[in-house]
């Protein structure tokens, strides 16, 4: 895949030095290795994580390079939204979909579309409107409406990979799972809030162009999940039908990862790519090429979510049908790289930070990205409350007695998880307002220098208070969902995790009927769901209990619940 | 590490469309899952492996996208040597050195070196005396001495990948440890004979040339296998010393993963790069980077022996400091890795290999390359027993009747093991022969063209009758060799080929004294690296029996050999 990116690096306008390659390479391995020896010497400091780590590695780092070239240079490579897009983005997501807790994920479904998507809304509005308000005083420079809508956009995209590692999947799952599937599906609506924006005709803006942006949106979400399932479900069916099981580990663990990047890159955003591509192809009269890339382009889809369902859908068919040997791998492997890619980007951000050019260019003016960083983190600030707690008093409303509501403290948490601004800002801003890495106009400077200070308070600042916020608002292992930890802490922590991340198959209860479907229409769904699964979906595709290498499987074929329901229960009740 | 590739690629003179890059990963994706599936479905047979399948499917789709594009293009990507060096062969020689059993490799060392050095050495001088008789003949066109003395290298380089994949470790240990051995000593030998070619001064060629030529490869030699012995024992020495297993498998895997490619690209061969860096630097007075390059360039290693040594020494001591988890991980994410970039490498020779334009341009005379490959395949062919025969007498003649004999059989093997030529050639020959994969000089072409057909019929041909070849000579689990695959089948086998690749620590004989070192120079010295290492080593950096977490280590801390001393020779004898 390596060779690709050059090709994609170049078209964005290559920002790397030729000759100092390989140096860079060495250096920023030689980095990485010590942000992880550190993140780990720190690891009980109850301020500090990696990913500051790795951001306060990388300023020192700018800053050394900025004192070692007599102030002319600070950065060893220049922010690519490329590299972002296709190297460090798809394992991260991926794993995300591979380990997480499937059953809180499902159960908490439509709270976590309602923040993810309605929030991203309106959080995207009062921004945009917020800095259309306040920027006009401040005289930053000629912004026109495309771009205060892009500012919405950009400033929309939350980053919870601070709080992610922070928060405990076993501690408090209700929150996790709602801190980080708002997360993913935040990430996809703010990137296709952008990409839209970026199509939008200004001057037409009415009704119908806002129907055709929903609507597109809704499209856009169902095939990017419809996508990320199938291929998810192909590999479980390769792998079960040719029985790799017998012969290789190394082939099975191939596949999975070469499918899962498949998946990613088949719905990359990709239409510039694109049209670019049938232009050129057209010149030339290269059919096949004209044909797959208006396949492609029909298909412009979210690879974010993508990937993520296709994670979901090898944890829980794929997974099972592969030897342990190859569990224990892909299971340590897709954490490893997505582990890597994080750290990667809080260097990158931490070193791309002091670029001297911006700052030159802004600095006419010293005090105005400063002002504007503020306005934008009070917006920020804002437009999350305005969604946070209107939403989760509508959860609440909806939901029945058996179930977990959203409590204050949880509410206030959830906000404050969603106030650190990360990669996909910068990658967004660095698309918006550079021409790959580089700005010569005064107001785009600036723009990019408040985006950078933005993202390094919020990170910082943000982030370090999140650990002592946490303990304050919910006591560890006190709290409100301590029960799955202590049941699980027996077993062997691979295993049980693992399991967890399951959907639950013990639970089928006798009363169900008519009146229980329209009364809890979720947790029916989900039973409907499973009776599928069991029948017709285990069976073709493999899966927990459906493996056909377990000694005694027909056995347990016919009624898998009785034997692997203990385990299940005691881990997602 | 993506990121670099650009400007690496760049450098190189980028040779990838920019618009088809997308639509390129997800076909060459595509085109690997197919290899692996097919590979998979043909395991049974006895003439085809998983590198033929891949060159074939890289045949059809040349041919495909060659019917597509009416005869214009066949490739969906150029070669680039660049991309082969810095992504494709590091898993591959570090994965060679993690998993090959260590005790056979040290035990065979002189012989290997002998193989692998002075053989590569005659063959070299062989395959250039030949072509400097016999193209002249041909007519071929304007060859200057420096072009002949780059053939010899390029077709002394040999490719055992294929011939690996068809003999077993267990059942022919020797032979395994001679092949693959050979092969790595020979791929380091013919890149730095290239290098030195290129670097070599024509004009004034004499003993004293001979003599700088001689140093500089011992010197290269030597200091290669400390820097990946230094890295290797680092890693060993952070994870040991840091306790990272009481937290978390992914930094283990990271550290590891991290670590070994640090040490390949700290080696890389880079000395074009970094004469470039300090022109460049010089003119921008920036000091830092002129230390560093300066430090590098002091070190112009070969990569390949470093990641080699660096796969060794971490199989050795880091992987026993690990968790059980990451041992699994480390163990198939290095083999997976490995495995994905064959099949990467031989599906992009396949590929590579209808070049519709070097075609064109050698085209002209066609039956100029074809006549020119047989010669070569000749000419290695010959060059290849000029050096097995007698390099196995003389290595017979120096063992003791208590070591196993190279007998007949097993030498002509030896030899039709390394008649393969692969993608190091191609690599090799496109540097010697094109700017960047093109090329406009008839000369160059038709030397291209003849690398390329070389390279396909001796993988094709002799790669596929390498498996009727060996079952021929030595029928299967009736070789010479056979005990230790007897006696370890009742073990977990993942557990036993990791034990096995290690350096037995079982067998200290009470007959220690003087003349039994001068007899039997290469065993006493294994023998006292034994005793250096349980004494030393193994305390400061881990290693098997010394590892903190194994409940009674400080029992087993005293007398590791007798614990462990059964499984070892079970598996060693």
């Amino acid at each position: 895949m390596g060779l690709d990116l050059g090709a994609i690096l170049k078209s964005g306008g290559l920002a790397v030095s030729d000759h100092d390659a390989i140096v860079s390479i060495n250096i920023f391995i030689a980095l990485l290795c010590s942000c992880i020896v550190i993140g780990h010497l720190l690891e009980g400091n109850r301020w500090v994580n990696e990913s500051i780590t790795a951001l306060v590695m990388g300023l020192i780092t700018g800053g050394v390079i900025l004192l070692a070239t007599n102030g002319t240079n600070s950065r060893i490579l220049v922010f690519s939204e490329d590299l972002f897009f296709i190297y460090l983005l798809p394992p991260i997501i991926f794993n995300a979909g591979f380990q997480v807790k499937k059953k809180q994920f499902f159960r908490n479904f439509m709270t976590i579309i309602l923040f993810g998507a309605v929030g991203t809304l309106i959080s995207f509005v009062i921004i945009t409107l917020g800095a259309m308000g306040l920027f006009k005083k401040l005289d930053v420079g000629p912004l026109e409406l495309g771009d205060y809508l892009a500012i919405g956009a950009i400033f929309s995209a939350t980053d919870s990979v601070c709080t992610l590692q922070v928060l405990n999947q076993d501690e408090t799952p209700l929150l996790y799972s709602l801190v980080f599937g708002e997360g993913v599906v935040n990430d996809a609506t703010s990137v296709v809030l952008f990409n839209a924006i970026e199509n939008l005709d200004i001057g037409h803006f009415d009704a119908l162009v806002l129907l055709n942006f929903v609507g597109k949106f809704l499209y856009l979400f169902f095939t990017s999940t419809v996508l990320g399932v199938a291929t998810g479900l192909l590999s479980a069916y390769i792998i079960k039908k040719l029985c790799f099981a017998r012969h290789s580990t190394d082939r099975e663990v191939s596949i999975m990862m070469l499918m899962a990047y498949l998946s990613y890159m088949l719905s990359m955003p990709h239409t510039k790519n694109f049209s670019l591509l049938l232009a050129f192809r057209k010149q030339h009269d290269i059919n096949i090429f004209l044909i797959i890339s208006s396949i492609f382009q029909l298909l412009d889809l979210s690879g974010i979510l993508t990937v993520f369902f296709c994670g979901i859908v090898m944890s829980h068919y794929t997974w099972h049908n592969v030897t342990e040997s190859s569990r224990v791998t892909t299971k340590h492997t897709f954490a490893t790289l997505s582990f890597i890619a994080e750290i990667f980007l809080f260097l990158y951000v931490g070193m791309d930070a002091l670029d001297i050019e911006k700052w030159k260019l802004a600095s006419s003016s010293p005090k105005k990205p400063i002002a504007l960083s503020a306005i934008i983190l009070g917006l920020v600030m804002v437009g999350r409350a305005a969604f946070v707690f209107p939403l989760s008093f509508l959860s609440n409303l909806s939901k029945k007695e058996a179930r977990p509501k959203i409590s204050f403290k949880q509410q206030v948490i959830i906000w404050w998880a969603g106030l650190m601004r990360g990669a996909v800002s910068i990658a967004l801003a660095y698309n918006k307002f550079t021409a790959s890495g580089h700005t010569a106009v005064r107001v785009n400077a600036i723009m990019i220098t408040s985006t950078v200070i933005v993202v390094l308070f919020s990170t910082m600042v943000f982030g370090l208070l999140t650990k002592p916020l946490l303990t304050l608002l919910i006591p560890p292992r006190t709290g409100l969902n301590t029960s799955s930890l202590l049941s699980s802490q027996s077993m062997d922590p691979l295993l049980t995790s693992m399991m967890g991340s399951d959907f639950d198959v013990g639970q089928i209860s006798p009363q169900y009927n008519l009146q229980y479907i329209l009364t809890a229409p979720t947790r029916s769904v989900h039973r409907l769901w499973r009776k599928f699964d069991d029948r017709f979906m285990r069976p073709m595709f493999g899966g927990r209990g459906f493996v056909p290498f377990v000694p005694g499987s027909p056995v347990e074929r016919s009624a898998p619940e009785s034997h692997l329901g203990t385990v299940t229960e005691a881990d997602n009740s």
